[in-house]
This record gives C-alpha cells, sequence and structure tokens, in this order.
C-alpha cells in the first residue's frame, strides 16, 4: 500500500477494501456536492479519521496537486530515513533529536514544526520512544510525510558523529544556566529534547555541548515539548534570519 | 467540592466518593510504599487519570506544599475570572485572547504556556470555545489553577476594550506580510490566537492593530495552534529581556 493514496476513485476504494489502514483522510473543505460527499459519508461510517481542510493544503501535501480534492495516508510500515539522509540539505543545518519521547502527539507536533521551520530531519529512538503511527500522523497534520524521520539505537554515539561533523549539540533542560536566545545557533545544529517528565537522559545531558533552558517564571512552570521544540526551533530560524539580515 | 485536594486522606476520600469528578491526581514520583501505593492502585482501578510527578512539581501546584505526595485537581465549576483581574498584574501586561479554539487540548497547552511565560491571562469565548475540562486542566499540566481565565461574550469588543487601555492587538495569522519578531512587543500586547483551521475571524482579524506571522518554510507549513501561541508570548518574553538589558 502506498503512504499517500489521493483522487476520488482511489480513496474509494481504500475505504472498501482496508479502512483500518489509512491513518487519516483529508477533504477539502468546503466539501463539494457529489461523490467527494458520498466519500466523507463512506469515511465517517468506517470510523476513519476525517478532517477537512483548505484545498492549498491538500496541493502542499501532495506536491503534484492531482489529487481531486481528497487525499488520505497510509497508517503502516512509515518510511524512516537513514541518518546520511537527515544530515543531507541545506547548509547550515538543523536537525531535532528525541531523546525518549514516547507520546504520539508529541512526536507529530515536533514533526510538524520542524518541517514548517526549516529542520532537515527528526532523529528519534528505535526503542524507548513512540514510532510513527497513525496518531503522529495525524498530529502532524501530513508533514511527517514531508520529513525525513531516522531511527538511532544510541542517540549518544549518533550526536557524537553529528558533533563530528561539525553540528553544535544543544540540549534543552529547564533547569540549565544558559538562556537559549544567548547561545549562537547560526552554525550547524542539533536540538536535543527530552520527554516532560524525566528531561534529558544524563548520559545524553553529558553529550550535549551545551544545555540551555527557555527563561520560564511563575509557578508550575514548564512547557509542552512539543511547545519546547517549537520556541527552540523558531529561536534558530530568528537567529539565522538576523544574521543573514546584518541585523 | 473544592478544585485541589490534597493530603493522602482527602484524596482517598475523593476517590471513593466521587472519582468521576477528578481531573487528574498528581502523585509523586518514585511512589513510596504505604499509603500513597494503594492510593495509586485505587485512582487505576477507578479509571482516574494519574500521573507521576516530581515532588517539586506538586510544591508549585499547591503554594503551601503540605500536599503529603498527593495533589488532586477538582473536573468541573473552574473558577473563571473577570476581565477586570484578567487585566490587573504586573506592567507591562500580556494576555493571549483564544477565537474559538475549540479543542481542548490546544487550550490546556496555550494555558501552560501563558503560566510559564509569564502571561496575566487568557481570555477565551463563552460559545464556540472548549471551556475548561477535565482534558483542559490535564492538559495545562495544572497550569489552569494558576491562570487567570476569563470567558467573554463578544471577543471584538474585548480586544477594543483592551486597546483602550493601552493594549496593543496583534492577531497571529500565517498570511500576514509583518513577521512576528519585527513587531515591537514591549509594552502591554493582547496575543490573538485563532482556530487551526479557519484561523481569527474576519472581524476579530479588522479588530487587531497588527497582524503578524510566525515565518514559515516549506510543504504543509504550519504551526499546531499551541506551539504557535508559545513561540509568539517565548518572542514577547524575549523582546522585554532584551529591552531590559538594554541590548
Amino acid at each position: 500500500m502506498k503512504r499517500q493514496i489521493y483522487g476520488v476513485r482511489a480513496v474509494q476504494e481504500s475505504l472498501a477494501a482496508h479502512p483500518a489502514d489509512l491513518a487519516v483522510v483529508y477533504v477539502t473543505d468546503p466539501v463539494p456536492p457529489g461523490a467527494l460527499r458520498d466519500l466523507v459519508v463512506t469515511a465517517r461510517r468506517a470510523g476513519v479519521s476525517l478532517e477537512l481542510r483548505e484545498s492549498a493544503f491538500l496541493d502542499a501535501l501532495t506536491r503534484d496537486g492531482r489529487h481531486q480534492g481528497v487525499v488520505a495516508i497510509a497508517a503502516g510500515d512509515y518510511p524512516y530515513a537513514d541518518l546520511e539522509s537527515v544530515l543531507t540539505g541545506p547548509s547550515p543545518g538543523l536537525v531535532v533529536a528525541l531523546d525518549e519521547i514516547t507520546d504520539p502527539h508529541n512526536v507529530g507536533a515536533i514533526v510538524r514544526s520542524a518541517v514548517a521551520l526549516g529542520a532537515q530531519g527528526v532523529l528519534t529512538l528505535k526503542d524507548r520512544a513512540s514510532p510513527v503511527t497513525a496518531t503522529v500522523v495525524r498530529a502532524s497534520a501530513g508533514a511527517t510525510e514531508h520529513c525525513r524521520i531516522a531511527r538511532v539505537t544510541n542517540l549518544v554515539r549518533t550526536l557524537e558523529e553529528l558533533r563530528a561533523r561539525a553540528y553544535r549539540i544543544i540540549g534543552l533542560a529547564g533547569e540549565a544556566q544558559v538562556v537559549l536566545s544567548e547561545v549562537d545557533l547560526t552554525g550547524p545544529v542539533a536540538l536535543v529534547v527530552g520527554s516532560e517528565g524525566r528531561g534529558l537522559r544524563r548520559l545524553v545531558r553529558e553529550t550535549c555541548d551545551v544545555l540551555a533552558k527557555i527563561p520560564l517564571a511563575g509557578p508550575v512552570a514548564s512547557l509542552n515539548a512539543s511547545v519546547a521544540a517549537g520556541v527552540a526551533l523558531y529561536e534558530v530560524t530568528r537567529q539565522r534570519r538576523d544574521a543573514a539580515s546584518g541585523v
């Protein structure tokens, strides 16, 4: 089964044959009468996750735009990238590494931010991490299909490899002394994000070149892991834009 | 029923009497043997949402710290604030206004970011918005209990009131021409966040002083609403810190 199925006929066939294999069906909003409206009814009856989106969203998702108002994404067999292809891309590099993030909503939202804010890819663990499930695909708003996601066995070793290739390894840690905006993020950067409960593991923390915090205040001062990752990615792009414009 | 119930005995009684009324029970991690371990078993059996957290989290949540390792938050009857009290606080003001955000996970995550990044409060609609449900409380990691959240009937009128009180009304809009980091956010600011599907409503958009975007690139370039709100709050704090340090 292909990852993306589009066009009315193809999606109808998938809905009839194996609805449980579909992570999400996107239909253009407003739904035009006729075949697409029937398809929406069929998808709802089959219990498939259905989302209405602007036509431009479907265009971007499918690249060639020949979707006829409907795109489905399959749930299984996510085509993980290898590390090498994650590290390939425009310079300076920007990669997000996830240390034991098991919540699929957080993984999906981070993948979405990584794609939108120009990271080349996402590294995650083979074990003790959420794989790219249907929930991750949905939470990413389809960004999984445009992201290079590589699974690594040993994050410490991978980060050391990145450092050997001139990446600066920045760990996000609430208790860090250094403020993120004071760290130079204009060169190649790997942002390392830990789980909400436990943060970064000790060995991962020790492998980072810098531990940096997003300054917070007040009671119960912590951010959702995907918000923290989004803020860090934003800070990278902000610094690079400033540097490019000579501010 | 009080919003926060803490101490082993009090939470045990709530679990026995009305478990369905509890949004979440936080227990210190690791769970010490004895009464707390029994309580965890009771909560799980009752189907109550249970989360293990560092003791410091419970301290911050309860302020006076006399929680004995367990804090429960009730689901119902959220004590909404009035607009006046949301606008009361340290100067320059910072308020987040939600325009028809119906997803409780997004509302919760935004409340959490608002508290952590120093906003005085959150404005949301009485209708066509998620009220503060148990899901919102959980998604906020308890930050709802430290946030002033006011419900307003007419967001346009409220924003006009804020403007009359020297707030600058900044609408987040992906299609805006102005880049958020180029907007002066050092004075009193209201950040207006729309729903993911439809963005800001036309009248709300027209009421804003500035529409600003977070610069994005690439395919399917959009952020989760709570990530966008978090980034905007971060940008406000970053500018104010820079201004305070005379950069």
